[in-house]
This record gives structure tokens, C-alpha cells and sequence, in this order.
């Protein structure tokens, strides 16, 4: 990156146009000259006494992004002396020594004389550093700071869905950034770039392969080439982590079982955890998929996940390292209901788990749908940590081509109540948005998922959060330019959960794309509206899963697949009666895993809100809702305005086009224009099959579709095709 | 202060920071005032009278490369008027009227008080203008130029095995090019860039998806895509062919058959030909794998290739595009030789093809091998035009990670004397490289493989040259930096197969890498022995195909696949008695299919040249050979000089390191380091595997392996795993 923003520099008069490598740290140099002067005036220098490769990191970018931002170059010296007006980045175990205390990741930015970044830690000197740094590239005046800010989750990563020929299981943005027959010899240069964008939003872990994992990850020669990677992502506080294929004793070890109670498959998975450590001493840990979607695992001799997990947390006990293992598990079983399967094999094991395992779970019961109730899961397991894996990748939100900002997506989950301590009472007149205690047995905060997670609610000490990547080898990481504001969106929530949709869209916004103040809030009101309008003429009103194989092509009227949870009927349920899945006590009765309080909010289907609604109820296609429509014209409006919005999106982006790069401008009109498409091609698959069973006609004033159920069909045929 | 003196130096470094993404278009500034100056004075404007998108593309190439190599802006003018010093372009249908006469493509630069640029066409003018920015790029005089090129081939193509979801068969530079899914309203600015590449070395036609075709790309919604990337090349002369799917009259047209001489299947292909003009009014035709490796084709309703064939050229005959059908066929028989198969299907087809249907043989009669004798289809098909299928992408010799320059490969074959036309006898004092004629009965030039494609040999009215293309969407396109010199080669060669190896060579290091004297020699020095050190440790006298299934780990104990064709064992045939491939009369007598003077050569194993040899003998282990060493002991010496050899090289590659932009002087030393441990790799594990069957020891100096044959066995297998 550095290197391009000279290029830049460089060839300035050949070319504006941006492709969108820089991501968020573009550092360009800030126009207002007032502005840039004053920040430069407490700017002069960079002074740090230590030399180790996080603080160089630190350091060195905040040289560099300077440097760009106010067209200056300012010296890194060793110590500031009697000099004032500069930059001290100061590790300090005193940092703690006042009232607001800092957690060992954390950072204070305070600003007098002298601007001081101080942390316990060298990465929270880093995490300070891209916080400064974040402040002048929005803008945000640097004079009289007082910044703290600590992390509420310790372990902040990402899992790439990556396999070793280079192709990413879920991802729309090229290749994987991992160029395994390249490594170790070979190290690419972007590597540290990834490393940077990491770090400025302070994720601090890794996993680099597929949880659908290979065994050739644990073989001497692929663990060099992790070690490669591990070596340039340790100057930015970020760890490698590995994901596990379960039956590698075997596989790779030659062994004769996997069986995790086998003393042989215990010694093995010590003796490879060793090896890994000598090559990499501050290795993160492993992430498992067992006995999940045809993987592998301990089930497979008749043990648990827990004994699958303690085996690998056994390994682990030497070391400062983890077990993630997933709770994302169900059976082919017709007449069971997927929604129900993780609780039902997890929580019999809570409590049984080591004390270095934590369990990862989705944050919906199913599969990363466009609106998920949280997982029944949360507040279930409280005596075992519990951790959140989002999808930052697009699977089922349009891949690269639809614009759809998440934050929402996982502020709506993370917000959720799970009533697990009972109901809260907002006191009348709520004081700096704390709640009022009424008693020793009332609890003082909701019960919210996030709390579940910080570790706040159970007092877990591990505490850890997941987003499965969006980054592939396309130049602009991301594929769709937009998608790099879920990256970030992630990365600021993992750090920061109580952080709004809005103050990230606005800084991520400001920083990538303009600062132009009409712009910035066009873009944030398109940003923040974009996931609604996805779920309009997608998946409205709590419909799940209508897509073929690859996740792309709509394809609800799909019946037949390798399992019957993997066919769209399975989910929507549509019959000649209504619409939905049944999951009261008539039903499969999953609401049951919930607290009553959550119960009673979703198990009328007269008071359920209807974005949940099918979710919970098997709804007639002539029932009146609360909006006052009937099921099925509240479908059509919702698909028909959905698509409509597309447009509105599209008139939006257009207005912003003075304040944009003339390249990212062009490439988003141009997703925006298929994104208008194929939100057409969903709402037409959608009301067309549907009314094969509604036998309703399309109500005013949205005109009927302009093709037939078999036209669409065919279109969808054509995903199939090798 | 030394740490601020450091900080910049690093920074003055990176701005230099090359990422390869310019190839070998650079347009640097000339370092050298007086020559820059020099340059400027005839170049002070480009005076283009029309506006066709072709010539907008050509001046504006030669505006901007201009611009970077002399530091300067020129204006294009729509005339010089009595101006002189600068660029005429100049399209005239006069520019063939004198001696040497200019084809179609052809250009002519000549230079006194201005530099004309001439063509009969808009796409020569295209071409001059590279010509002529080559020039200038190697630092060579412009003054007084008298230059005349006209293609030697008519259709020069890269054909591209991109699949539909972004991988590509046999790619080691990232994913596709293309992006299906977000074309055709998001138009990647890179696919100008590419066009660009190509037209700078004269390809003029693109084959944008895989020979293992999917019929999606007859939909109309993939047409629509296509058009899209048509659009972009056209500007740049570059036509877009598709590959088809031979069933696609069943899979997308619904018909109940796809048998060529069926009158619905015909109407559906002409139909289709139809909607593609309509969309794409320069298409360039059909590329077609058919009755091949598992893809269907018309011997599925008993129907022969040129059925086939015509069928398709029927469909074409209204526009101008062709069909090149490929002959790269061959059965499952354990009995038969491979080596013999397409010669066999093939040449009884001779005179039954429609005049739009050229052959698309591969260089060799297997498939691609580090080392192989040319096809013996070549020259025996005098009543259909052949065109040569060369590959690009390193699939045989070592993905993007061994350093092996191709055009000694491509020149092998095309200067080999198929015999043809019989021998003929060189002047003993032969004249401007020219041949003596000796009567009427002896031909006048041998009658190489290049004169069968160019068509010269036989008066085929058709040419064309293909090559699979080694591109994808990693920055610097070839993965391996070193790697875009076979792409700029194969364009080169294609348009000009007289060049030489080393010209081409040198051509390309001083557009690309540097034009330091001395690093020019010792590079081209390397690159010219690239492929001889690759065969030494990979195959050497004449062995072939010892991978796994990726094409990656050696594998020459593999006996076991899906085909006994696709096993090592079949190609080497190693046994307690010696080793290689009996194709003489007492074996397959493949032979055979060669014209006397070429078996004559081949035939004897006493005097069959060593790098050809296990291709046609059966030579006993201790058999004294032409070098004086037994073949055991000729095997040891190559594979271990072989691999020895990379050691040089990268002794070679550092002593260049001041010359080399510092990002691709570290990629490359990487790829070596790589290159060398990998070729002991490869060395163990046939030295190994073969000692089984020799029994002999390794003859000194050369030292015993490091490691058994179950070592590197465990090793090859780790490619296996999922």
C-alpha cells in the first residue's frame, strides 16, 4: 500500500481513478489547508523508545499515513525529549494506574502539549495508532483528546473458507490471498497490506484454511508455509489459527483411528501440536467442523463433541492456544427440524467442555439466512463459553453484486434479548441509558446475545467472536467496493459491539469514499436501508433458503436434493392452505428452546412481528397481518417494492457521482444495474411459484410479472449447467 | 536521524516497487536526456485523420506511451498539414502498392522528416504503433526506420480454459479474467488491459472459455456477457470466439438429440450462430473438444469429426467466423498406443472438412510435455488446413513456480523438418540463409512444422496458431513474474515464427525488467537454458508424464488410475531390463506414422539424438549411450546437473539484484528457492523409484538421496488429500 500511494503520488497527473486497494487507509492528502496545518502543528514527530516489531509497525504507519494525509514527512525518534508537539507512543503496565482502567488489548489517547498513546500492551500502542490516525482521516480534531477504549471481546478473527487449490468455498472476490505452492520461499507483499487492514480494526486472530478442512495443512510442509504467513501478520498482532480435518491421525498420521479416547490419537495430536508451536510460537489454535454436513468426526467412535474437543484442548495445555468448535450440526432427518438440532446436541454437554474450548456458534439457528432469529443456543450454555460466528461473506445476500451492509445484520443479532435472566424493566426515566435496579433478583442489564458473548452475562473468561471472510485476491479485496464496509463493519463490532450501523457506515464512508457531507449521508441512509431491502425481495417476512445449489439462482420450487433439509420446500412449507413453518407447539415446537419471554414474543402468530413471522408460523394465504394486508398481498408488496427500491438505490448513487472516484463510481453502477435485475428475476420466481398454491391474483397496483414460471425456471436451470 | 535517513531511503525504494501489473508496456522514462531528446524531436505529434475506435486506440497508445518514455505530453492532430517531426498514421489501400507488399494486418514504418505509420487497415496502423513504441522502449534508433512486418498466421488466438465459476484449468496466476457474474454491467477496467497486451504482440483473437466447455455460454444471458467483453476488445482488434458444448442442443435447446446430421439439430446451431451475430457481429467462431476425454461429440450417434465439424461451419457460413476443432483425441486402450491416436482418427478425415474448418492439432502427439516430438499429424493432412495448439500455462513444467522460458520450446517444434516434401540438401555455401535449388524435384525450404501452419506448405488458405493462455487475476497476470515473457514469446512467435529465441528474449527483458547491459545478457543467458535444466530434472532423455493427478508431485510409481493411459507406468514402461516407451517396429511402431527421413532419425537407438530417445526405445539400464555413460548413468548426471543447474540459476538471478526493480528481484528469488528444493524433489523420486528396477548404484560424485522412496512417496501424497 505504501508503495501505491507513491505510485500515485507519482503518476498524480496521469490518473484519478481508484481501485480500491487502499481499502479504508487511503491517506490521501487532506485538502483543507487550515486543517491539515493544525493537525501538522501537533504532528512533528513520532517518538518511541522500543523497538519491537509491533511498535515498528505502529510507528511506521503512522509515518506513513501522515505522511499522505498531510503531505509531510514526520521523523520517527527514539525519544521526544523536552520537545512538544508530537506523537508519543508509550507502553506502560502503569497504564492501568487510574480509574479507567485498561484491559491488556487497550489503548488511551490523550492530547496536551503532546499527543500520548499509551497501552499496557504493543498492540494496543497499534490499535491507538490506527485510532489517531482514523480521527484525522475523518476529519475529527486532535486537540485536547481523551480517548479509552478497551475491546469486549478478547478474541477478535476471521476464518477464511480457503482451500489449498486457491478457491475460496463462499467467496465472489477471486481467488484465496494464500498462495500455498508459492509459500514459503515466495511472500506476498499483500500479505502485509492484509495484515495492516486487519490490525487498523483490531482483529487480532486469524484462521487461514476452510473449516472443511485439509490434513495437508498439518503436514510439515504446509506448516512452513502457515509459518510464512505467521511471520508477517506477528509485527501486527494478529495469530494464526488452524482449522482441523478430524480423522488427520489417520489420514496423515497413519494410524489405524481418530478416536479421540485412543491413547495413540491423543499422543499424535500432542506430538503435531508441538511441532506447530516450534514453528510458530504464538499459533492461535484450532477451529473444528466434526460430525457436521458429511465431515468427520468423534461422533464417528461413539464419543461427543465434548471428547473431541477436550482431546485437541489436551494438546493445546502446554501453549496459549484455543479450541473453536462448532455448533453447527444437524441431520438428515426429514421429520426432525433443523432449527432444533445445535441446541439439542449442545446444551446436554454444557459444562463438560475443557477450559480452553470454546464453542462457536452461528448466529441463527440454520445458515447465515438474510434474517435469522438469533440461535437458541445463546444463554443456553452457561457454563461454557460461547463465541459468534457471523458471515461477512455474501452466501445468501447477493454475493458480490448486491449491496447489502451487515452491520444491521449483526447488530440485530447481538441486540437480541435472550430473557435468559429474566426481563428487565427500563426505569421511567432511564439515566445515561443504564436501567434502573428494582431489586436483587431483577437483572441491571437485559440479557442481550451481545452479553452472552462478551462473557459479561455468565462471566466466561475466554471470550471470542468469528466473521467468515469476504476477502479474496480481487484488487479491491472485496469484489463489490461496497462489501469492504461489511469487513470493516465486522472488525469495529468485534471490537465494539455497542458501536451503531450508522457511526461505522459514516466513518468507514468518510475514510474510503468521500467527505463530502451530502454524500456521506446519502450513501449511510442507502447503506443503512440496503439490508431491508434485500430481505423485501428476497426473503420477506421470515421466508429462508429458496436457492439452488451454488446460492445464487432463486429456486424456491426446489424439491429434490441429496437431503431433504437441503430442498427449499423443507423451509417455506408452501402449501394449498398458507405459508411458513410451523414451529409452535403444533409444530416442531423449536420456539420451546427459547425463554418464555421469547416465547410470547413470537408464538402468536397475531402478535409475532412480521419479519419473524413465517419463521414461527404456517400463516393462511388470506390471514389478515398487522399491517393490514393479507399474507399474500403483503408477499407481493413486499417483493414488488423491494425490487422497486433497487431503482431507488440506484437514483441515490447517482446523485453522489461528483463526490466519487470516476472507477468505484462506474463499477457500482454497474452491480447496482444487475443487482436491479436480479431482484426482479427474485420477485418473479418468488410470486410466480407461490401463487401456483395462493391461486391469488397479483393485487393493485403492482402489474403481473412479464414472464412465466417455466421462464424463470429456465433461468435458474442455466446454474446448473457444468 | 540515521533512522530517518533509513525511513526514507525505504520509502525512495518503494516508489519504485514494480507489481509486474504493466507487463512489458511500462513506458518508464528514458533515464538518458540525449536520447529522450532525440526521441522528442520526431515525435512531437500524432497525426491520425480519422476516428475509428481502432486508431483512437492506437493513438492513444502512442500518446500515453509516449508521454511516460519521454516525460512529455504530444497532441493529436487530426493532420500534420506541412508540419514535420512527428507521427503520421496512416490507413491507405495504396500501402501494397510497391515491392514488398503489405497484407491485411501488415504495417510499415518509415521514417525521414516525419515517422509514417502505414497500413491497409486500422488494426496494422494498431500494430505499427507497438512496433514503433518498441523501438523507442529498447532504446533503439527511430531515425530513418525502414520497417515491413505482415503476420505470417492470419488467426492468432489465446484460448482461455476459464470455467463459468471463476476457476481455470490448468491456471496458476489466480482466478479467471472474466467475471461472469457481475458482466455485463460491470465492465473491469483490466479487460482493456489485457486487450492491450495482446494487441502489442499481435493477437488478434480470444477464446474466452474452456475447451471443457459449459453450454451456459450459449444462453442468452451468457451471450449477453460475452458481447460485453467483445465490446471492450474490439477497439483493440481482437475478436472473441467461444468453445461450445457439443450437446448443447439437448441441455439448453431441449431438442431430444444432438446428432450432427439431424435437420433440427442444424437449424438449432444456425439459429443460435444467428443470435450470437446479432450480439456480437464480429464473433470469431467456434472452438470445439469433442468425442475427447470423457466430452461428447458426434461419435455418440455414430457420426464422424468432420460431421461434426461441418456441421458447425454450416451454422457459420453467413458470417465470417470459423470452427477449430481439435484433435487432441485419444481412447482408453490398454493395448494401444496414445501416442498414435490422433493420427489414426484424423488423417482419414483428410479433404472431408468444410473450408471454414481448421484442425487444432497440439505441438505434440501426447500432451504437452516438457520435451516432445512434434506431431504426426503435421504435414499429413495436406487437404486440411492445421493450425498449432501450443500451451502457455505451465501445467508440465512446474506451475507458476519453475522458471522455464518457452520459446525454445515453441521453436523445436516449428523448425522441426517433418519431411514432407523430402529432403532438402542445404548449398554447401548457402546464401543469405537461403536453400539451394537443386532441381525441379527438390523443394525449395525444408518442410517444417511452421510451414504447415502457415499455411505455405500446402497453399492452406486458413492459418492459425493458438495458445492456452498462462494468464489470471493475480496483479502481475502470470503469477510467476518471469512467466509473462512466454506469453509475450508465444504472441511474438505467432506472428513472426522466424524470430529467434534470444532476440525475443531480449526483447522482452529490456521492455520489462531492465535494459542494463550486462543483467540483459546474464537474464536472456537464463532464460535460454530454462528448459533444458527443467527437463534434465524432471525428464530427461525423452521420458514423460510422471505426475499425480494435479500435475504437480512426481509420481512415477503411479500405477493405478481411471485409465491406464493416465497412469506413469504407461508413459515410461520402467522394468528390470531398462526403461521407455518402444515405439519401433517391434513395439507400437508409431513410428511409422513419420515419413522415412524423420524414422530414419528416430528409429536407431544407437544414433537417435539422447533427448528424444526413451521416447522411442526400450533402453536396457546398463546400454552404453552416445555420451559414453550407460543410460543409468546418463540418467544420474542429468538429474542431478539438472537440479544442480537451479543452484546456478539463482546464483545467476543474484548477481542481477542492482538492475532489478527490488519487489520482482525478491518474487523471483523466492520462486527460485522453491524452483531448486522442489527439483531435488523431483530428482529423489525418479532416482529412487527407478534404482528398483536398475539395481545400479548412483555413479559418483553424485551422493545417495537424503531420503528413501517411501519419503518422497508420503511426500507426493500430501497432494492427494483433500
Amino acid at each position: 500500500m505504501k508503495r501505491l500511494i507513491f505510485c500515485l503520488l507519482l503518476l498524480s497527473n496521469l490518473a484519478h481513478a481508484d481501485d480500491g486497494y487502499r481499502l479504508w487507509l487511503k491517506y490521501d492528502l487532506i485538502k483543507d489547508v487550515a486543517k491539515r496545518e493544525e493537525y501538522a502543528r501537533s504532528c512533528q514527530f513520532i517518538a518511541v523508545s522500543n523497538q519491537s516489531p509491533i511498535l515498528k509497525s505502529a510507528a511506521d504507519e503512522l509515518q506513513m499515513g501522515l505522511q499522505g494525509l498531510l503531505g509531510k514527512s514526520i521523523p520517527i525518534v527514539a525519544s521526544a525529549g523536552s520537545r512538544t508537539g508530537g506523537v508519543l507512543l508509550t507502553v506502560s503496565k502503569d497504564a492501568s494506574a487510574d480509574p479507567q482502567q485498561l484491559t491488556q488489548e487497550g489503548y488511551r489517547i490523550t492530547s496536551r502539549t503532546t499527543i500520548n498513546i499509551a497501552s499496557k500492551s504493543d498492540k494496543g500502542i497499534l490499535y491507538g495508532v490506527f485510532a489517531l490516525l482514523r480521527q484525522v482521516q475523518m476529519g475529527q480534531p486532535i486537540a485536547n483528546l481523551s480517548l479509552n477504549s478497551n475491546p469486549k471481546i478478547r478474541y477478535r478473527l476471521l476464518n477464511h473458507w480457503d482451500n489449498t487449490n486457491g478457491t475460496i468455498e463462499r467467496g465472489y472476490a477471486g481467488e484465496s490471498l494464500w498462495k500455498w505452492y508459492e509459500l514459503p520461499a515466495t511472500v506476498d507483499p499483500r500479505y502485509r497490506d492484509y495484515a495492516r487492514a486487519n490490525a487498523s480494526i483490531g482483529i487480532n486472530g486469524t484462521v487461514v484454511n476452510n473449516v472443511n478442512a485439509s490434513a495437508r495443512f498439518l503436514t510439515a510442509e504446509y506448516l512452513e508455509k502457515v509459518a510464512a504467513l505467521a511471520n508477517v501478520f506477528r509485527a501486527y498482532g494478529i495469530r494464526v489459527y488452524l482449522s482441523v480435518y478430524f480423522p488427520a491421525p489417520k489420514t496423515i498420521g497413519g494410524l489405524k483411528t481418530a478416536d479421540p479416547l485412543d491413547p495413540e490419537v491423543r499422543k499424535w495430536w500432542a506430538d503435531k501440536t508441538n511441532e506447530i508451536y516450534k514453528l510458530i510460537p504464538d499459533f492461535g489454535g484450532f477451529l473444528v467442523k466434526a460430525n457436521s454436513e458429511g465431515e468427520p468426526g468423534p461422533q464417528d467412535y461413539g464419543r461427543t463433541h465434548a471428547d473431541g474437543a477436550n482431546m485437541l484442548a489436551e494438546a493445546l495445555t502446554p501453549y496459549d492456544g484455543i479450541v473453536m468448535w462448532r455448533a453447527f450440526v444437524y441431520k438428515a432427518d426429514p421429520k426432525a427440524d433443523r432449527f432444533k438440532a445445535a441446541h439439542e446436541e449442545f446444551t446436554p454437554l454444557d459444562g463438560k467442555f475443557d477450559k480452553k474450548v470454546i464453542i462457536q456458534v452461528k448466529n441463527g439457528p440454520i445458515d447465515f439466512q438474510p434474517r435469522e432469529p438469533f440461535s437458541p443456543l445463546f444463554g443456553n450454555m452457561p457454563k461454557t463459553p460461547l463465541s459468534m460466528e457471523f458471515q461477512i461473506t455474501q452466501e445468501y445476500t447477493g454475493f458480490a453484486t448486491h449491496w447489502v451492509y451487515e452491520a444491521p445484520i449483526f447488530k440485530e443479532c447481538l441486540e437480541s434479548d435472550t430473557y435468559i435472566k429474566g426481563k428487565v424493566e427500563a426505569s421511567p426515566e432511564p439515566t445515561l441509558g443504564k436501567f434502573v435496579v428494582r431489586g436483587k433478583d431483577l437483572p441491571v442489564d437485559p440479557s442481550t446475545v451481545a452479553r452472552v458473548i462478551d462473557g459479561s452475562l455468565h462471566g466466561y473468561k475466554m471470550t471470542a467472536i468469528a466473521g467468515v471472510a469476504n476477502t479474496g485476491s480481487d484488487r479491491n479485496w472485496t469484489g463489490n467496493p461496497m462489501a469492504q464496509a461489511n469487513w470493516y463493519a465486522y472488525g469495529r463490532l468485534a471490537w465494539d459491539h455497542t458501536l451503531s450501523s450508522e457511526a461505522i457506515a459514516n466513518e468507514w464512508i468518510k475514510m474510503t469514499l468521500t467527505s463530502e457531507p451530502k454524500a456521506v449521508k446519502t450513501i449511510a441512509n442507502l447503506m443503512l436501508k440496503s439490508r431491508e431491502i434485500y430481505v423485501d425481495y428476497n426473503t420477506p417476512i421470515g421466508l429462508s433458503r429458496p436457492w439452488s445449489g451454488v446460492h445464487f439462482a432463486p429456486e424456491p420450487w426446489q424439491e429434490k436434493s441429496a437431503r431433504p433439509d437441503w430442498t427449499a420446500i423443507y423451509y417455506h412449507r408452501a402449501d394449498s392452505i398458507g405459508l411458513g413453518f410451523d414451529r409452535t407447539a403444533t409444530g416442531s415446537n423449536a420456539l420451546a428452546q427459547y425463554r418464555p419471554e421469547v416465547q410470547k414474543q413470537w408464538n402468536n402468530p397475531e402478535t409475532c412481528p412480521l419479519p419473524y413471522l413465517l419463521w414461527f408460523h404456517h400463516v393462511p394465504w388470506t390471514k389478515k397481518l398487522s399491517s393490514g394486508r393479507t399474507l399474500w398481498d403483503e408477499l407481493c408488496t413486499r417483493f414488488y417494492t423491494g425490487a422497486d427500491s433497487v431503482r431507488w438505490m440506484q437514483q441515490q448513487w447517482a446523485q453522489v457521482k461528483p463526490a466519487i472516484d470516476p472507477e468505484i463510481f462506474a463499477d457500482v453502477t454497474g452491480r447496482l444495474a444487475t443487482q436491479h435485475k436480479e431482484a426482479i428475476w427474485w420477485r418473479d420466481s418468488w410470486i410466480l411459484y407461490l401463487q401456483t398454491y395462493s391461486k391469488q391474483p397479483i393485487p393493485a397496483p403492482f402489474p403481473k410479472p412479464e414472464r412465466t414460471l417455466e421462464d424463470v425456471k429456465r433461468l435458474s436451470e442455466i446454474y446448473k449447467l457444468r
